[in-house]
């Protein structure tokens, strides 16, 4: 088999076709801008399930197409008697921009009082969370976040009819000095994504193991079968899938079921919008300033990994390793990478947003090969 | 089948036992009676895998019988310019002690900021991380521990040998006013507890599934051959449990395969103590006030949990369901329900610390039938 081949963009002008598809579809400048770092930052790290193509995708389907996500929405901070938490209304603005800016107030927060919480409702997507708390991570904080998924997808241990989200959760810890990366625990609640799921369709192949649910509620591996998932890991992940929803109530989200699904809400009351859980810690609050040795907290974090990953577990992957690997990648190719397929999709992009078509034809783009 | 029967004993009777079995081995009166009350509260929801018999039998195995836990140690708060965080060395006290004032500071300190840390380093097994977040979410608070298992024994996802603890988390929502209890979500990062496998072993059956990891780092499904465990949820319960290491890590934690193991840590200068974190957060201060049709937030949890567990999943339990109909049970019975094995464990402690021992007959003790 031989190593796969791949188109490869700048920054610069990845980030530019962005901004312009999201100022087309209406959005402010800023808030274009940092949809397009986002989008960035997951190519760069390999992210192939959340690049712009994915963003705008949703987007069209649930955000500013589909009354979900309002261009040029204000955020409002509301009043508290809580210095070290925030609870924000984000009157559906753009996730990725709310979400920056979650993190940043986290980080402020958490320099001042040890940790800085934002519990934000009336959000829209903010498409991948690993990446905030990496961002957090590599600036040497520890850092969560879980939010509602825009759809109920997944159906309760033990149930039939999925009505929880995909309810993602993403921790980010400060590794850099041990790993060179940040540790980035990224995940869905559920089994496998619906995306997987018709990848295997696509491939005419059975699911690994019986991750998706039925119509009569009976857990299947026929991916054409497959109309809700599983939670991960039995009732142990179906707790932590109810947990999201249990913070999304308490901040403010109403009924999963309608969730992302303006039209079947229409004239019941309930809103359809997600809500997002931010928090930083700083690491030195959390300190007993007694490491073995006379380490220092960096140094004792460093001991503890290799102590976890040697006796016969060299060969471990680390969650956040795969990220780190595709940012070398990226780093060695000068820029981010993409499949002729993405290509052909940026191409199309271009063209609708009759920005710089030229660009963005494979002939003039330069290859590398991984 | 008939319903078990089993021996009632009354919440005091209990705890005075417990209590004098502590002093017994030179604890203080007031974490003799942290540590009765935690494992009466165990035995009131009907966690039989923590009770008092098991948390005397860790206290020879690893405590004060050890040199693992120092008998009226003093716990010691770090000077920090961090508010809402505080960073403590427990000095190896009585975990019970320690983790129930813990959650006190952080429920003070959540009243305050919105949100209350607690780091410990130089801890000793708090035994129930779900007790300590379910007393804080039956007095209406989000709460929160992890904390680093005393022995390494998962292997981490695609490795070989034992490097991390079993490592739980627990979790508990307010969620009284909707369900009559609180969510309580609590587990370790294993796909089965080891006690769990001697059991199997015990009864010559096979486990459910390879849960178990044998000598040469491979995934077994025979109790006899397991040597260490695997991880829940393939990579993603691996970043949990490495989650605690790593929060274990930068609070002061040492090597995890030295960790509880004090004599062959002897003369390397590694520390063998366990690290606790826990937080409380005022669901208050993550409220949006914005719920549909004017619910309040308690009735907007109640609304989005009706949802869930509607549709077809009437069925399904909640984390935390198991526990308070064994809460019920105890109540209807009047006392502490324990079965004939765990008397006779009780009758044992009793004469071996001289208190009570005629109290604790079995024919002196009502029964009752579940």
């Amino acid at each position: 088999m031989s190593n796969p081949s791949y188109f490869v963009v700048s920054r610069e002008q990845h980030e530019s076709l962005v901004r312009a598809a999201y100022e087309h579809r209406g959005y402010q400048p800023d808030e274009s801008a940092a949809a397009a770092r986002m989008c960035s930052e997951a190519s760069w790290h390999g992210i192939r399930t959340h690049n712009a193509l994915k963003a705008l995708h949703l987007d069209e389907l649930f955000g500013a197409g589909a009354g979900g996500c309002v261009p040029g929405a204000k955020v409002e901070i509301r009043e508290s008697r809580f210095s070290a938490v925030q609870s924000w209304n984000a009157n559906r603005k753009l996730g990725q921009a709310v979400a920056f800016e979650a993190i940043e107030t986290c980080i402020r927060l958490a320099d001042q009082y040890g940790s800085g919480t934002v519990a934000i409702d009336n959000a829209f997507h903010y498409l991948w969370g690993g990446g905030y708390v990496m961002d957090a991570a590599k600036r040497g904080y520890i850092a969560y976040t879980n939010c509602t998924s825009t759809l109920a997808e997944v159906v309760p241990f033990g149930g039939k009819f999925p009505t929880l989200g995909t309810n993602p959760h993403s921790w980010g810890f400060p590794t850099t000095q041990a790993l060179g990366y940040p540790v980035v625990i990224d995940w869905a609640t559920s089994e496998i994504a619906m995306g997987k799921v018709q990848q295997y369709r696509n491939e005419n192949k059975k699911l690994e193991a019986p991750f998706g649910i039925d119509k009569d509620g009976k857990p299947t591996d026929d991916p054409f079968a497959v109309v809700a998932l599983a939670p991960f890991g039995r009732h142990k992940g179906y707790g932590l899938g109810l947990l999201n929803e249990l913070y999304g109530a308490a901040i403010g989200g109403s009924l999963p079921t309608l969730r992302g699904r303006a039209h079947e809400a229409e004239g019941t009351g309930e809103k359809t919008t997600s809500a997002f859980y931010f928090q930083v810690v700083h690491p030195d609050a959390i300190s007993g300033g007694d490491f073995s040795k006379g380490r220092t907290q960096a140094e004792n974090i460093t001991a503890v990994l290799r102590d976890i990953f040697s006796h016969g577990n060299e060969n471990c992957m680390l969650p956040g390793t795969i990220e780190a690997n595709n940012a070398k990648l990226s780093e060695q190719a000068g820029g981010l990478l993409f499949t002729e397929a993405e290509i052909r999709g940026f191409h199309k992009l271009a063209e609708e947003s009759e920005f710089e078509v030229e660009k963005w034809e494979p002939a003039s783009l330069p290859t590398f090969t991984a």
